[in-house]
């Protein structure tokens, strides 16, 4: 029931991928509306689920409240079928805070996971990125980060198939001394891991995709993701004032539509599929609020993947096997 | 001497900006090279001076080993220079960290500034920003942030000519609870100053330009600059490939080249003038690396319009001013 287009887009998401990947979903809503918008597609052969919700989180609605008091919420509910395994996984467009908030109180985290951490993809000029924690921990200490490290790395090799993904800590400079107090400590820890990490990532070399995991706290990834998000749009919007500006250039315009078209999809934010929630014991996607069906669809997609490749099985043992590792070597965790 | 294009583009610049406003420029460095560069130029006319300067810091120098041993270089004789008086501003498009050392140790802090803040002009939708701090100080306490907020207001109204800038803390959503324990504490502080303090600004609206100064700690601020510049490269990459994908797009490009290239320069960093260390005893410019002839000109135009309007004098007092006020009302400092 959340995003900008709900429940439109994201039934009709679900519903491609529905036929495309041999998935069963469960429709989490006010079912009236959901009724009424599945009357406009196809949907023989399908084996879809509608399931009844009575409260919907509000965007205006703090996270904590929405998981305490609204507990027939869309996204309790999809959170409670979650728990109870009747699904896999739970997708949601709407109140990022509220998700991420009820789904990891609900279903748990990993054992030894410290703080559940927030990855999606980007594009660079040589492919996809994941970037993680874009915002489900504010204040993070370096152990949070050193954790996010692994998650990444596992979620990389097994969802976007990069073979031995290398990973860089978001920071302002490369040498292993430049950063502030937290990621020089975050720099140490992730040194610790078998990742493959290949130190600190200065901001300005993040899109050039030499680095296939950025690993940094929720606050600065949160930022940095937002900033990036921002400026996007606005050179959209700088490039298609321009290019109305004179006769020829209108003319162009139109010669390159294809083109143009092909360069806002690789821009747009909202085709990347989704944000994982990797820590916690289930599959959570947060897309985003403008999210098309095809998003939807692109990020039930990776949903699979995460399924079928046993994500959460991988790093529920890459986590402890650290952790043993520190307890033998006399390191407290 | 420093930058990727010394010190032909340097020069190139200072003399465009002698030739337009009225200043007399100082050329500090190796004094054969300026001289070969200058024969190449039109001087006629021109007050220059040339300080020949031994040592040059090269990219590879540690700011702080820069500072102390090499003496003789081209920014630390610039510095004495300032110093002494006989110029009013020093610009470097080489070493960033060493350049803001240097001049700030070698001149010395306004009465009452904890730390000097790095600001730089940024392009938006509806005009320019100023974001300060981007990377003169990494670990920052929350009176840092609020003297940044004070710095960058006085800026953007002087330098920039905008008559009520509105400042906005960077932060990840727009509600005063939003934030980091230090984005949490920056912002009450923030509020008792007298500038036009709009609140926390999400990440996701710096472009839109609805905030006029963005104000941050240096590490954050570093990483917004320097992603969005990979971003904004990164695109006109992607966005030249696939316009030269098809035959169409191609003539479409080429009837659009004038278009193009404007929008080129407007994304493109190194033509937004210089960054400008506030809070020191003169003005320090530090341009980008690849810095133009026409960039180094800009930003000799702000250090004229920074001297024209007095900014040291104002941010001397205001900082003052608001000291006096926490005194009297009881506050420590």
């Amino acid at each position: 029931m959340g995003g900008d287009y709900a429940p439109e887009n994201i039934i009709a998401g679900a519903l491609e991928a529905a036929r495309n990947f041999n998935i069963r979903p469960y429709l989490v809503g006010v079912s009236d509306e959901i009724e009424r918008v599945l009357r406009r597609h196809p949907t023989r052969g399908l084996d879809i689920e509608i399931i009844h919700a009575e409260d919907v989180v509000s965007m205006d609605d703090h996270a904590l409240v929405a998981l305490r008091r609204k507990k027939k919420s869309s996204i309790r509910i999809a959170a409670d079928l979650l728990k109870q395994g009747d699904v896999h996984g739970v997708l949601s467009a709407g109140h990022t805070g509220a998700a991420m908030a009820t789904v990891k109180v609900v279903v748990g985290s990993h054992d030894g996971v410290e703080r559940p951490g927030l990855a999606t993809v980007l594009p660079t000029l040589k492919g996809l990125l994941v970037i993680i924690d874009v915002g489900a921990n504010i204040d993070c200490k370096p152990l949070h980060i050193q954790q996010f490290g692994i998650m990444g790395h596992i979620f990389a090799r097994e969802v976007l198939g990069i073979e031995h993904p290398r990973a860089g800590l978001l920071s302002i400079g490369e040498e292993a001394s430049k950063g502030n107090e937290q990621t020089r400590e975050a720099f140490a820890l992730l040194q610790e891991t078998p990742i493959n990490f290949s130190g600190n990532l200065d901001a300005k070399d993040v899109y050039d995709g030499d680095v296939d995991v950025v690993v940094c706290d929720g606050f600065l990834g949160n930022v940095a993701l937002k900033i990036s998000e921002s400026l996007a749009d606005s050179l959209l919007v700088i490039i298609k004032e321009h290019l109305s500006d004179t006769f020829l250039s209108r003319v162009g315009m139109l010669l390159s539509r294809a083109a143009y078209k092909k360069i806002k999809k690789k821009i747009d934010w909202s085709e990347y599929g989704g944000a994982f929630l990797l820590g916690i014991r289930g599959i959570c996607v947060i897309c985003h609020g403008r999210s098309s069906p095809n998003a939807v669809k692109n990020a039930i997609r990776m949903a699979v993947e995460f399924r079928q490749h046993n994500v959460n099985e991988l790093i529920q043992e890459e986590i402890l096997s650290i952790q043993k590792l520190k307890k033998k070597n006399g390191v407290g965790v």
